[in-house]
């Protein structure tokens, strides 16, 4: 690997040098770099760039960067925007690996600034120099002396070392970020802000932090992500090497791909194509700044223990009746289980004859008031087998109590060193001394209770992640055979229409091609016909007049359910292609003649919908005519594994519905894989597949897509862009 | 009202007795209240009282009650639980109206405590004294020199007097919330610790503080509630007060009453009827202490302004994009929008030049680099009419930009009194210096994006409630006329039936009295009969064997829908009889021929559940088999008010499907009224009355309950409590 290819030399550099450095250390960003870097002792060699000045505090400056005697590892570029390209031509030409670009007036801009921004990643990409930013702070190392970045993070007096890194885009993000996790006191390996991301991007950060031993836990505050398969490979990585990574992702406010026509594209929002990412890429997810810290401070402070133990099986202990009952209801809301202490634990509390009645929560107040019982008491706590993690609240005001009980939990913490144990201090100031004890000790302080328990949920989660990955068989993603002759077929089915939307005959058809049954029907074109066919399939029956211009068939009248006999079939035939015709330009297809499903049967929802920035998502979850109100579904990311198909359909309410019934679970299974050949087959092709409902019958487990409709991308066809069909 | 009654006097004493206190000022609440009297002074007479000492701190020590010179207007007795009863004995003979027990060992121990408790109630009811506690702090009151409590909150060394009334029961929880308050800088008028509330409750300290100017938000911790109705109605004097009232439940992680025969009763859990019951109130809810302390800062801050303004609509300005994203983000998770500009503020920002765009989130990077336009950006932005509520936020680190900032929001704080304003400050330690700025000038700073999003949800809600009392028609409680004869004929039939589970059909018909209707149907009792009531009917039909043993007809395969022909017909007879005689022990009651409605109408649920705190709910959402993986419905305590029922209705997701057939909606809410009747007269015979599906048959708007299930409570008939009817 070449040292342009070796991020560590850009994360540690040797020699840096900042361009367009002024000498006004208190300029903001121009002139704090310089101070930053003697202010936290980085030990490298530093270079000045300014051509109006020959030296700066003292340092010699030179004009150009043409005339440093050496090519710097990094080149932090600080000039205004029109002289960026210039600037880096100059440290391309030098044979500087790393050019870091704090000027901002790129792609942020819009088109005139987008075009810049091109011009930018085309130099660097011919001259062999990587690029970070423009537009970001680029790289703080808080291992060696800050490095070089304008961030104002290193505006802070000590730099508390740790062992948790943190992307961002912005740069005023990664900096808000990074001094929240510094007054909770969560020491920090690397702040990296990758600004507009035009060549060095978050998953070349993470890759490369996953390689990094002082990083242990990897924090990412997202706004997008460019490559999601690349992102699901690292955090795949991610997990083997046992190192959590965290995301904080913006825009669940964000409206989705409204792919108008079809169900599955209404109701997927972008924000839910991120949460079927992240899930599938087993990386922990959090929707604030507050859930991010605590989750971190726990994790961090537990990494060996978590890596050890088998459950997050959590225990309370609490003095309070109160704050017990505010600690399950935060457990109950976030599905964080409270098992009981073991028979044993509880033989030997109970013959303390201290306790009227043992539970998890355990109410500790008798033993507070007889403090000489406390050691006892722990041990007896924390030896017990079921449980692996303990949260001790502390709310007792008063001095003398509260100094007794944070001893003999220190004492407790270096002897059952294979525990995760905490505290949470609910009294405020009052228990500032309490809370200095025990963080002097290693005993991790949180003050909020929601918040704590949530951090013990993705615990628990990320414990079950490395146990389930250990267990798994190999999960390799489903890509199944492309049949290129059946491809092409379909391919000219879809174009023949020259319709965006296919009718409900044409869809079924399309999707018959892939092993996904409809109901007995059949289409027919005369009242002659209907008769003779819902003779032979039997009433009740269903009739629905075919048009690919017609997408709501109730509302506009145009189907008929529950037919008893001829009589009412011909006036039902008569009627809805009556209204059929009045559909202003609506081409008829003929009508379809299809069996009644009798009973109430489980009504589903399975499709394929294109996110913007994902690709094909399959979905599947509660179908009928609740589904946009219900909005209860689960998405994957395609292609997906077996198992994320499984975790999708198992993680749906939908199966709380089918799990009595092996053989539809099955046949869900199976329309979900069939779905997932289409994709694969004609992704290109399509925009949106949704079948709903697909219904169980009662009583058989027979499931069957019950309508069915195909969104096409003509598109394609018109650019020819799919001319190789 | 005499003294008795007018707990102001309890509130604000006089003259207090400390019974049982100790010489030793630092012994755990025995010694303390003295300390406390003295340190926030107390200018009331104190009397000691303790047999063992001549004198305390210099003080006179009387060496029982009965020796005092006065009655004082509250005793707080800390003497020993066995000596507790001989006290207020001689407290009540002195005439002392107010006794507060600090002393615990009563109903909180069990059985033998209930007892100690219930001598306790009587003694004080038969002198006509008023009971705090036991096992309670009773009353601080911080405008009062803290008058007389043990509790740990008096520690505090100044106690900042201010408009928010504090009422738990628990003590250490009073203290642990009322130093959250402090430490939040909010000041506090009472902290009232009820204790086991033998006598006085919460509602009680409730209905004085709304008369008390200087309580302006009173925040309730409830374990439970005593007298719903009684909340209810001091609730609604409350907002007509314009004194919002906050309550935190614990508790929702228990399990409700389960009633296990009908749905209605397994998904109430007690949490959902206390939701119902707030709603009704119209109290704001929060869920965890961290909550309940933002959106009391922002109200209490805010109350002139919330008085007088017609709705918060909400602004975000922030100098950042990603914490905009952020707050956007909470904004929708907790259902707060974002209005836009009025065209008169967008075209006045346009006028300035500085902005790429404008929108809200208003991004205002743009002017804080150019921090002599500041004024007159807030100048324009609090001037707009189509927005009353403005979250500022703060990112800058750099401290000359975040003073400007905070200069020019103070000086406009004071221009445009009538706007809530508050800040936001999102960098930890490095705001601080603008922090304090802000808060001396009264601006309120905020440091958590979810919390303080949520509190302005709670403030947005809270200013609908006042607008929506003004508009509202008088909401009289719907009592309907009790029917005495049909009361005691519907009786005996249930009754009669001698089971808890009434069948299908007796449940119709029991229904049908109150003008609930089924589906076309009829009860036989041969085959014979079966085929004539099918071909009457028409097929397909449904069959049903009628078991009051029987309540999971499909699972016991004692049922059968679609029956298409009289073939399929004399199959299911024979085939569904044999299934029930195999039932152990099941009665048959006789086979129900129904009508089937064809197509997959709308299923609802409608109900009737008892909780066993708040008595007879209520209940409508989405039904079928679904119901209880969806857990989709609401709950209503009754008796409700017509406004209640509308409201139950509208915030349901069934709603969103019937809400485009107004039939159903009117046929829905005749059943829902149909079901408060039901409720009224038969209210102490039932347990549960469970209707799912009912259902909106397809294109006619029709209702149908097409299955019922009554539970009876025969225990009120077998005990005779019922023998008057």
């Amino acid at each position: 690997m070449g040292m342009r290819e070796d991020l560590r030399y850009l994360l540690a550099p040797r020699s840096v040098a900042l361009i367009g450095i002024s000498p006004d250390e208190n300029a903001a960003f121009k002139g704090k770099p310089l101070r930053y870097l003697q202010k936290h002792g980085f030990n490298g060699r530093t270079y000045l760039v300014n051509p109006n000045y020959a030296e700066i505090q003292g340092l010699k400056t030179y004009p150009s960067v043409t005339d440093l005697p050496e090519p710097a590892d990094v080149a932090l570029v600080l000039v205004p925007t029109p002289a960026v390209l210039n600037t880096v031509t100059e440290c391309c030409l030098k044979g500087i690996p790393f050019i870091s670009v704090f000027t901002s007036g790129f792609k942020e801009l819009g088109r005139e600034g987008v075009e810049r921004e091109r011009q930018l990643v085309e130099l660097c990409r011919a001259h062999g120099s990587r690029l970070v930013g423009p537009n970001g702070y680029g790289v703080t190392n808080f291992w060696h002396g800050g490095a070089v970045s304008p961030s104002p993070i290193l505006e802070t007096p000590n730099l508390i070392m740790g062992r948790v890194a943190l992307i961002a885009q912005s740069g005023a993000m990664s900096a808000l970020l990074a001094n929240h996790f510094l007054d909770a006191g969560i020491g920090l390996s690397y702040v990296i802000s990758t600004g507009n991301e035009a060549d060095l991007d978050t998953c070349d950060f993470l890759e490369c932090l996953l390689e990094d031993d002082r990083s242990q836990v990897i924090c990412l505050f997202l706004e997008g992500v460019k490559n999601p398969k690349r992102l699901r490979e690292l955090a795949t990585k991610a997990l083997f090497l046992r190192k959590p990574v965290i995301t904080l992702k913006v825009g669940r406010s964000e409206k989705g791909s409204a792919v108008a026509l079809a169900h599955t594209g209404r109701l997927m929002g972008s924000s839910v194509a991120y949460q079927a990412l992240f899930r599938q890429s087993r990386i922990i997810t959090v929707e604030d700044i507050e859930e991010l810290i605590a989750t971190t401070k726990l994790l961090v402070g537990n990494m060996e223990r978590i890596r050890e133990i088998d459950k997050a099986a959590f225990a309370i202990v609490s003095a309070s009746g109160g704050a017990s009952a505010l600690v399950a209801d935060s457990c109950h809301d976030v599905g964080v289980s409270l098992p009981d202490f073991s028979p044993e634990t509880i033989a030997r509390l109970k013959a303390l004859q201290l306790f009227p009645s043992i539970a998890n929560p355990l109410d500790i107040a008798p033993v507070l008031i007889r403090s000489n019982y406390l050691r006892e008491f722990f041990d007896i706590i924390f030896a017990d087998p079921n449980i692996s993690s303990y949260g001790v609240v502390i709310t007792s005001q008063t001095g003398s109590l509260g100094d007794s009980l944070a001893n003999a939990l220190i004492q407790a913490r270096h002897k059952y060193h294979d525990k995760i144990i905490f505290a949470l201090t609910l009294s405020g100031s009052l228990t500032k001394t309490v809370t200095e004890l025990l963080t002097e000790s290693g005993i991790d302080v949180f003050s909020s209770i929601p918040l704590t328990v949530k951090a013990v949920g993705h615990i628990s989660r990320y414990i079950k992640l490395i146990h389930e990955q250990a267990d798994a068989d190999t999960s390799d993603l489903l890509t199944p055979r492309v049949d290129a002759s059946r491809r092409s077929r379909v391919a000219a089915l879809m174009q023949g229409t020259g319709k965006k939307v296919l009718s409900e005959y044409k869809s079924r058809e399309l999707l018959s091609y892939y092993g996904i049954r409809g109901p007995n029907e059949r289409l027919v074109f005369t009242i002659d016909e209907a008769e003779a066919c819902a003779e032979e399939i039997g009433f009740p029956v269903v009739l629905k007049v075919q048009s690919p211009d017609i997408a709501h068939k109730a509302r506009e009248g145009v189907m008929r359910v529950g037919i008893r006999n001829q009589g009412e079939l011909r006036e039902a035939y008569v009627r809805c292609v009556e209204r059929a015709k009045k559909v202003i330009d609506a081409s008829i297809d003929g009508v379809l003649i299809q069996e009644m499903i009798l009973g109430q049967g489980i009504e589903l929802l399975a499709g394929l919908a294109k996110d913007p920035g994902l690709g094909m998502m399959l979905t599947f979850g509660l179908g009928g005519s609740a589904v946009e109100v219900l909005k209860e579904f689960s998405s994957c990311v395609l292609p997906a594994t077996m198992k994320d198909i499984e975790e999708m359909i198992r993680e749906s309410k939908a199966f709380q519905l089918l799990k009595d019934v092996p053989q539809a679970v099955a046949a869900v299974r199976m329309i979900l894989v069939d779905l997932c050949l289409v994709a694969t087959e004609l992704g290109e092709f399509l925009e949106a597949v949704d079948m709903n409902p697909v219904v169980v019958v009662p009583g058989t487990g027979r499931v069957i897509a019950l309508d069915a409709l195909v969104v096409v991308n003509q598109g394609v066809f018109a650019t020819g862009t799919g001319a190789h069909i």
